[in-house]
Parts: structure tokens; C-alpha cells; sequence
């Protein structure tokens, strides 16, 4: 059953279990602190196939037959999988996907897919609509750069505060089950806007989205960052980090000692030349389904909050003078 | 609760009513046969603002406040709203949506968004994640064209396959209640490619998708076209319709009697030069939430099948010469 905790947080009282989970990530990556952690190395950014487009629909094929394998599931026992990508109209998803033949529902919540495939993976399976329900999203650092910036062979120089894509795939494959990582709560973000108009500078747009889901949860569950192991935000990088905590303390909230970012966890800043992180759906994606997975599952990790951010904006919209809405999906994962 | 029917129906036992609904519609719109059917009619293609993406956000933003007026529901109220639209990182949702300050999730299913999104308010309904959730789609002629085909200055030739988008939205409210439309069951659709790549022909890209999803679903529930009032799909427009007679004819079904297309009813084909019919998330969006959740509600229709569906290509895809995957996701409406 799930129950209503608070205005804005639901509760899984069965808790949907993480029965399996696969990354993919390419060779900047591999090069990384994590990069022993990941399931799958692909070092040829177009993996064998034609265009960066292709790619990336593979990384997702290949997250999703390793989650399949190592869950011990076939694709025929899957009644939906959640994905989604930040490539135009998703098709990173649509194409990677088409194999399998499960029931798809594609999402987009930019570098948050993975937050929100977990989350309607949860509601759908706790609510008896799915035996087995699968997420899956994936970013590949060539095929965003000539979608949001430029072509590569341009080669635009970086502001300090970008952030380099990750080029990896995420995916998890969720049951009810007795043992295992599980989904305990969870609060859907609202988009916020502060007005933030640099393209070039995601984590500032998104921080504000982060604060608030996060003390909406913290409100609704009468809870505060000392009741966690770990707050682990999805791509906010070092100058989205910063925000975050400026933001959460006006309300008094200090996370700093919890908190840790899938964009800073994934690079060597000092080595890597990646400015002010890393960010990519399959940022978030790949480092929540490998390093932080496998500590939940160790119970090295008992008790975290997975939060991940997106960016609402296009191009076209940079284009035209908009600012930056955005917006943050957060998880409580347990351990049992 | 939910429970699950045959391989890949799902049916909620409490049927989530759609307590209010409410489409927007152009110009072009207002001249069809639908025109007195719509709650908003907008003639001006940028509806007073300076962009024809700022007038697509604001076809949601008018769809969506219609529907909570007419629900008498106010937006703090809504737990859950589900929302996209074709425009790239589906900007028409979250710039149309901000000043809501609803929890968002975002879809991406393309012209199948409509139905997508009543399937995800329907499940968070039933499965008590949401006490009301809403969805909400759009599409625009102009930031279509320019964006999927050519800038309207160009002033392309159409093919005859070819389909005109529609302008418009439509926008759904769904609360557990006693009397009005309701959603009985549903069935999510598997991505589907025969290879169609001709993107001016989207009929046929997504007839088979169209076909297998109905199967499915009359698999599953042991019914057949006999038992409904009405099949109703989104945008297959002439060709796309014709192709879904055949393909349904292979396995012996017939549907013609009872069917009607979105793309066919909207515009007046011998007048108003739209080649193959309407396309779009909005002509399902707009159709569905005036003339036929009219005639539901009247009880004049008392049980159909609506179904739309979404071409996941995106113009990337196209150049490279990739085929066209498609999906269809339907509902079973009622009427108590």
C-alpha cells in the first residue's frame, strides 16, 4: 500500500526491492575514482555502431540485459520499464529499447530520470500494476555536446562553472521482495525557476529545485540530515553543491557532512578537466547503480536519500532568452 | 487496487473518475467540424506572447486552468501532474506548468502522451499515491513545423501521406468519485518498428503499434470490438487508419463499424487541406478532453476504447536514416 506522508512525500509499506541493477560508462569514466565500480567499459564512443546517437541507445540496451541478468529476470517477466534520456524526443530510450519488448512508458525529467524511473517503478510495483517494473536512463558526452552546445570538432572552450556529461547508462530492476535495497519513501519534485539564465551553469539552476524537494521531505517526515548515512544529490557538481547549501541554510538544514554529488563522485576535478563536475542523466544513473548500490546492498550503506535534478530547459528556449526551470526527485533507499 | 488482466492489462477496481477536463484549440481548429466543441478557442498563433514555443507553455497553462476550474479543484489540491509534448525536452509542459507549483513528472510517449498521461494519474489515483492527479498535452502547428520539418517561410510542399499538427491541448483531473467517465482498464503498448522511415507518413509508422496494443488488449479481456460504443484512436489520420483495418484484419479482427480517429474528426479533409488528417499530443489532447468526455459524460458513450499513439523518432533519427519505432497506449473509459 502506499500511504501519503505530509503535503508532498508517499510511503511504500511493502518497500519495493532493487532486485538488480547495471551500469555502463565509457572510458573518461573508466579513468575516474569509480572507475572499478562500473559493470561495463565501453571505450569507443561509438561502440561499434554509426553515430553517437546509436551509442547511447546501445549503453541503454546493455544496462538494461545486465540489470536482466544480474536480477535472474528475463525481459519477458518485465511488465513496464520507465526510461528516458536527454537526447531530442528521448530516442536513446526508444531505439535501446525496442528488443526488448516490454511495456514502455518514456519519462523526461532530464538529468532526474533516474530518480523519477525509480519512483514510478515503486508506485507500480507497490500498487499491484506491475509484478516487475524496470528504469533505465543513459548520456553520452558526444551526442549532448552537439545537441546543447556544439559540435565537437568546434572545439568551444568551457566555462568554469560547465560540467562535462557523463557517458553511461543506469538501470534497476525492482520487485517485491524480503531482501535487498529498497524503496522506502519518496517525494516528486515541483519545477522552480530563480531566473538562472547561463546554460553553462546547470548545478546554479538546478540547486534551488534541490532545496526544496529536499526540506519538502524533511517536513513531511519529521526528519533531518542527521537521521541519514548519506545525501547523495545527482548532478549538482561543485557549484550547484555550494548553492545547496546556502539555500537549505536559510532554513537552518547543514547537510554538508552527509552530502556528497554523482557529478563530483564520478571525475577527478584535479585530473580530469571536467570544471565543475559531471552531469548527464547517466551521471546520476551510472553512480547510483554501481558504487552506492553496491554499498546499500553490502549494508555499508542502511539509510540514504537519492536525490537527482534536472534541467527543464531546451536549446531553443536558451535560444530565446528563457531561464533555466528545473526540478528535483528524491528516494529514501533502505537496506533490509 | 489494481490488478493485473491477462499478460499486460491492467484494471482498477474504484475506476479513477475524470472529474473535469478541458481542451484549448487554434484557429484552423475552430473551423472544423469540432469548432463549438472546445472550451478556448486562440486565434492568434503566438496568443499575445513572442514565440510560438511561449504559445504552446501557455495552451497548457489555459488547458490546465480550465480543467481545475471546471473540477472545482484548486491547483494546491493536486497531488501529481504528468505532462509533455512534442516540442524538444518537452519545454511545452515545463514552462507552461511552473506558476502551478504541482509535483511534475514528466512523459514522453509523443502522440501517445494523452493516453500516457490518464494511465499514470490513473494508476496514482487508484493506488492512493495521489489523491487527484492531473495530465495535461500540447502540440503547435507552427513550433512543429519548424522544428520536425521546416520554417513556415520556407513553404514546403506537403506530401499527400503527410499529416498537419494540431493546435491545441487538453487536460484531464482524475479523483476516486462516484459518477462521471471513468477509467476502467488499461493497457501500456511495447514499442513497435516494421521499418516504416518515411517521416512524412506517421499513419503507417504507427498503425502496427496501434494493432498490437489493441490485441493485446482484446487478448486480455477476452472482448472484442462488438462490446465497445466507440475505438477511438489518437492521430492515424487516413493512411495510418487504413493500415490499422488491415493489420487488425490479419488475426480476424474487424473494426471499422466502431472506430473514429482523432486526426480524422478534428479537421474537414475535402476543405481545409490537411492531406491525411490532423497529428499531434494535442488533437488526441483536444478531441478527447471536448466531444468525447462530452458524450461520455452524457451518457451518450458508455463504454470505449481510446487509444493514441506516438511516433518515437526524433529528426536526428531521421536524417541518419533510422526507422521510425512507435507505440500505442490505451484505455477502457466508462461511463456511471
Amino acid at each position: 500500500m502506499i500511504k501519503r506522508i505530509g503535503a508532498r512525500t508517499i510511503g511504500f509499506e511493502e518497500m519495493p526491492t532493487i532486485i538488480g541493477y547495471a551500469s555502463v560508462a565509457g572510458k573518461k569514466e573508466s579513468e575516474g575514482p569509480l572507475g572499478d565500480c562500473f559493470d561495463k567499459l565501453i571505450f569507443d564512443s561509438y561502440d561499434g555502431l554509426d553515430t553517437y546517437e546509436q551509442a547511447e541507445s546501445q549503453f541503454q540496451t546493455e544496462a538494461v540485459s545486465l540489470a536482466l541478468e544480474k536480477s535472474g529476470v528475463t525481459a519477458d517477466e518485465v511488465d513496464y520499464i520507465f526510461a528516458g534520456d536527454l537526447l531530442n524526443q528521448c530516442v536513446g530510450s526508444s531505439f535501446g529499447l525496442l528488443d526488448f519488448n516490454i511495456p514502455y512508458l518514456g519519462q523526461y525529467g532530464a538529468c532526474s530520470t533516474m530518480a523519477q524511473g525509480l519512483i514510478m517503478a515503486s508506485v507500480f510495483v507497490e500498487s499491484g500494476a506491475a509484478n516487475i517494473a524496470m528504469c533505465v536512463t543513459s548520456s553520452h558526452f558526444c551526442s549532448a555536446e552537439r545537441q546543447y552546445r556544439f559540435p565537437l570538432e568546434y572545439g568551444g572552450v568551457r566555462t568554469p562553472t560547465a560540467q562535462w556529461t557523463v557517458t553511461g547508462a543506469g538501470s534497476c530492476v525492482l520487485r517485491n521482495d524480503k531482501k535487498g535495497p529498497c524503496v522506502a519513501k519518496a517525494t516528486v519534485g515541483r519545477i522552480v525557476d530563480l531566473g538562472v539564465k547561463d546554460a553553462n551553469n546547470m548545478g546554479a539552476a538546478m540547486a534551488p529545485a534541490a532545496a526544496q524537494t529536499l526540506k519538502d521531505y524533511f517536513v513531511d517526515t519529521h526528519t533531518s540530515p542527521d537521521d541519514y548515512d548519506l545525501i547523495l544529490t545527482g548532478d549538482l557538481g561543485e557549484v550547484g553543491s555550494l548553492s545547496l547549501y546556502d539555500l537549505l541554510s536559510i532554513d537552518g538544514y547543514d547537510i554538508k557532512e552527509k552530502h556528497n554529488d554523482c557529478g563530483l563522485m564520478i571525475f577527478d576535478r584535479k585530473k580530469q578537466d571536467v570544471h565543475a563536475g559531471g552531469s548527464g542523466c547517466g551521471c546520476a544513473g551510472s553512480v547510483f547503480c554501481s558504487k552506492i548500490l553496491n554499498e546499500v546492498k553490502s549494508g555499508t550503506l542502511n539509510n540514504i536519500l537519492f536525490m537527482a535534478t534536472g534541467a527543464l530547459m531546451s536549446p531553443t528556449t536558451s535560444w530565446q532568452g528563457s531561464s533555466i526551470p528545473s526540478i528535483a526527485h528524491l528516494l529514501n533507499i533502505r537496506f533490509r
